[in-house]
């Protein structure tokens, strides 16, 4: 196959960590940029990014990255983006698109857009995907392949400048879905996302803090499910936290109607009505078989989870069957 | 390798769903009985046990079934195990042992041990592994490696017996650890099992009501954290309900404490008390950790799930990338 044309000169990195690094690395195995500059907030990233050769080059400031890029992303916890967009506003060349990898996309646009002067595409985008892990030995070129990028370009947003941006993330893998509303944004994913590892935080707290359970029952005895749990509440903290105060209101929301349900299935359990539990749990059994459908998890049991072969089990002596049992 | 003497001449499964059906594949491959005889409460069930070749007989009631058996095991929802110990215990022979692979303990043994006649031994145990999947297709012969097997022995019961069982899930690839208390057992499973499934079922159930968000989004942006809870709420609904009914107090007690924890980060969220959620959120971290480091949940991100390779992705025309941009 002849090699593509990159879609971009210059990409630059600000954030190198699990999101940012799985950009480089797809960027590159996909040939969509001719150059990554990269930078991070701490020299200990910066040298580990130069180290596994993820950029082209790395520098040590925010301007210093924007500095005649063609794409900025920014890949860096929400709390800090309207910041550095302050910060690499100057360097901006005309005709740059700006962009970013929140999870949150109202605090985002709130606290981006004021300071990208004139003349620069500003185009918010949210990747669906991710993995427990951090930091820039964390990513990996295939994160994005079949999951959703979410783009919500504010009204008057130059189309071209949109499409683009929605071309190098589906070159990345990702399909796109374009939102006209930010607001609209940070509901849907107060629930597919912001709700469930807000709760997944809550019970592993809950779990580790029990007086009558130890933590190595905990631990032991976790294949019932709390595993599960455990993952999504290993995230990165910074990232989570900056996530709960930008989208406050409609993770508020969401765990005020979640907080309704659970009430209804406590009563159910208090009272022993088998047939409203036995009712509620028959139906989200649908919500699971669409999610596998639409490819968005695996259809293998247990997530696909390694199962490890069977022992070699040679019978302990004792336990033998004899002809007079 | 000599072929291992098998532990029992004759086992019976009640029931042959997941766990069954894996009982029935695990114990034939390790040889770890002379002969399965199997039963099943629907005749649909049992022809197809009887095409997957997974008993040397199946037989239509469930005393059939036990009649001759060195062990019995109970493969069936918590709610009926009691009606089965019942129907069984005039044909047990004597020195039989008689378990289960219930998710909860105390009704069990309140159910179970009343209706069993002396010279029996009862065994009760609980098998902590399971995927999603359910009925004799879905189980497999590793399902139990490596996850523990709880035992819960009435006070007195025949130590030889409570061995051979042990040395039986041993070699099935189980761990095995013995709880003197079923009380403490469904305190433990509560909050490592059985909350987590509740809570799971709830918002699923809360994301498919919403009228703020369709389900098609809900579905499409899964990946961000959502999807994980799906798996877990698309469990056996009858085994559930009888999960809740019959464990009610240790469940109940766990949701409160669960609910304080919610409230005090739902307080934190609404105060925008960032250092109170970071705190939180670093601490979970190490839970996970310890899960993997002894072998109770794979290493690999995200679960290990697969990962399709990139695109070919050959460059859209209209965005080349020209000299002029």
């Amino acid at each position: 196959m002849a090699q593509p044309t990159p879609l971009f000169n210059r990409l630059a990195l600000i954030g190198v960590g699990l999101i940012g690094s799985s950009i480089a690395r797809a960027a590159r195995a996909q040939g969509a940029v001719r150059e990554i500059v990269a930078t991070a907030r701490t020299a200990a990233t910066r040298r580990r990014v130069a180290e596994l050769g993820l950029a082209d080059q790395v520098v040590e400031s925010n301007g210093a990255a924007a500095t005649g890029a063609d794409l900025v992303i920014v890949c860096a916890p929400v709390g800090v983006c309207g910041e550095i967009a302050k910060e690499i506003a100057p360097q901006l060349k005309r005709g740059a698109i700006v962009s970013d990898v929140g999870s949150v996309k109202t605090a985002i646009v709130r606290d981006m857009a004021p300071h990208l002067p004139p003349g620069v595409h500003f185009v918010p985008a949210h990747p669906v995907a991710g993995t427990e892990h951090s930091g820039p030995d964390a990513g990996f070129a295939e994160l994005f392949v079949g999951r959703w990028c979410i783009l919500t370009p504010p009204e008057g947003t130059d189309a071209a400048a949109v499409d683009k941006l929605a071309a190098f993330w589906r070159m990345l893998g990702a399909n796109v879905e374009t939102m006209a509303s930010p607001e609209h944004h940070d509901l849907v994913l107060a629930i597919t996302s912001h709700l469930p590892h807000l709760i997944a935080y809550t019970i592993v707290g809950t779990a580790d803090e029990l007086a009558e359970v130890t933590r190595s029952e905990v631990l032991k005895f976790s294949a019932g499910g709390f595993r599960d749990f455990t993952r999504i509440a290993a995230s990165d903290p910074t990232m989570w936290r900056d996530v709960f105060l930008a989208n406050k209101d409609a993770v508020l929301e969401m765990l005020g109607t979640f907080n309704e349900d659970l009430s209804q299935l406590t009563r159910a359990i208090r009272r022993g009505d088998g047939e409203a539990l036995f009712e509620h749990f028959a139906r989200t059994r649908a919500i699971r078989r669409g999610i596998v459908e639409i490819g968005q998890d695996s259809p293998a049991p247990d997530f696909g989870r390694a199962h490890p072969g069977l022992p070699d089990a040679p019978l302990p002596r004792p336990y033998a069957v004899s002809d007079e049992t």
